[in-house]
């Protein structure tokens, strides 16, 4: 199996990846088309994409992505962001000079920080990147935020465990490509999203939810993106409980088709995996 | 009157102070938080704040600081966004090594500046400021990609008009403040935005929704937001056509306050000026 991230080894994706098989080959990508673009051209099985953060909300750019590549999401995983600050062996806090790591990583550790105004904050692409280049570049005087992951498979240290400001802080990913993990989806939750064009008119969004509702069909969330080239109107991303299908409910189908300009199916899929528990 | 922007003189949100006032001081302010703080401390009577782009979508993190101030919204302008490549007079585009400007309007101008590939992109933290560092250094090698006013303003010369790729390109600013600007509001379209918490029972939304409609309220635009501490919970902000308050729609605000466990009016507010005619 072929696994395409977003990011490095040790960075919260190759943990998500992690999670879907223990024996893969990882692809490591700088930005999050190129998963796009190995799933849609096979260069991988499975994709692994972030799309929303419990505190700083959506990815809007992987929305959009969502909807241009129009890719069957097969899959999501729930994993806690728990934050640790590494460094060289022995590297005590009052040697180093600066702190490296991704600027949301930075922002979601900001009260721990605030200790330390003697550390100079620097933002970095990436949390693991951060971490590599640190030991490979036997930096004494600078640390990394990144994941235990990232410790481990570089060889650092963790100097302050879960420094992250908010517990609450987990991340969704969506798995995209073929049926690989099919056989981890047994008994699994499911979930179902939809990518929907709606009318300008009045009333048209409101008509199609009250749809979904006299099915009884759950939704968790709504999304808004700007619809391209129509300033002020928007299409919607709609996840709803289970698994939703025009083989599984063909009248609600019916029915929701005739509410839309369009609707597209982006996947029904089970929870893979999750850390997070309400 | 005294309006705080972010941005430089010369940015899209300074062309925006002017459609306010003809006459009036600036404060130019690095941060968004900072127009809010100068408005909660009276520093100045208006500030204005970008909070939605045609093409790139809501500004995430300024709707986050409406419901974190919930100062009243007084007004809104919709503004036509034009990039325009701009450098010091008489220079040419084969004398060119590099182009700066914010990473939003690079983006806008994929298409043009890929016809350059010898002009190396550079990312800056301002359109206008690209501009004002160029004509302060004399830097015959650069150009900066910026609004027309900024290059009037630093005695720039525009060497290709409106090179953003895709013509319908608006963005929306907010007004806060006193009411200086309600002399400019007579006869205006209003709109009202709101604020406002569902509880996690399934179909509470669509209860909520179903109350405007049964109102003959129209919705213009529906954004969620992730609810602190809570994950995969959300509030909504709402923004219906025409001024709807609890003094002009009482019997509705009664309705809705049953169907939310919040709910806050952001503003009734006019359309001071738009440049965006569907």
């Amino acid at each position: 199996m072929i696994i395409s991230i977003q990011g490095q080894k040790g960075s919260f994706h190759h943990i998500a990846a992690d999670r879907v098989s223990d024996s893969y080959e990882l692809i490591e990508r700088d930005s999050f088309r190129e998963i796009f673009d190995d799933i849609a051209n096979q260069r991988a099985n499975i994709g692994i994409v972030a799309i929303e953060n419990s505190i700083a909300g959506s990815l809007s750019y992987n929305y959009d992505l969502l909807s241009e590549y129009k890719l069957p999401i097969v899959g999501e995983i729930f994993l806690r962001i728990s934050h640790q600050l590494m460094t060289l062996p022995g590297t005590t806090i009052e040697q180093l000079d600066q702190v490296w790591s991704h600027p949301m990583a930075i922002e979601q550790c900001r009260v721990f920080l605030r200790k330390y105004p003697h550390i100079k904050i620097v933002e970095k692409e990436d949390t693991a990147g951060s971490a590599r280049i640190i030991a490979e570049e036997n930096r004494r005087d600078t640390a990394a935020i990144a994941g235990k992951l990232a410790a481990e498979l570089y060889g650092l240290e963790i100097l302050a465990e879960n420094i992250e400001t908010d517990p609450n802080n987990y991340t969704r990913f969506l798995l995209f490509g073929d049926n690989g993990v099919q056989d981890l989806s047994s008994g699994k939750e499911f979930r179902t999203s939809l990518y929907v064009g709606i009318s300008h008119k009045s009333g048209s969004l409101v008509d199609f939810l009250n749809t979904l509702r006299d099915h009884e069909i759950n939704m968790s969330k709504i999304e808004s993106r700007p619809r391209t080239g129509e300033p002020w109107h928007y299409d919607f991303y709609l996840d709803v409980i289970g698994s939703v299908t025009p083989e599984t409910h063909p009248r609600l189908f019916k029915e929701l088709e005739n509410k839309s300009t369009f609707l597209h199916i982006l996947g029904a899929y089970p929870i893979i995996y999750s850390e997070f528990h309400s």
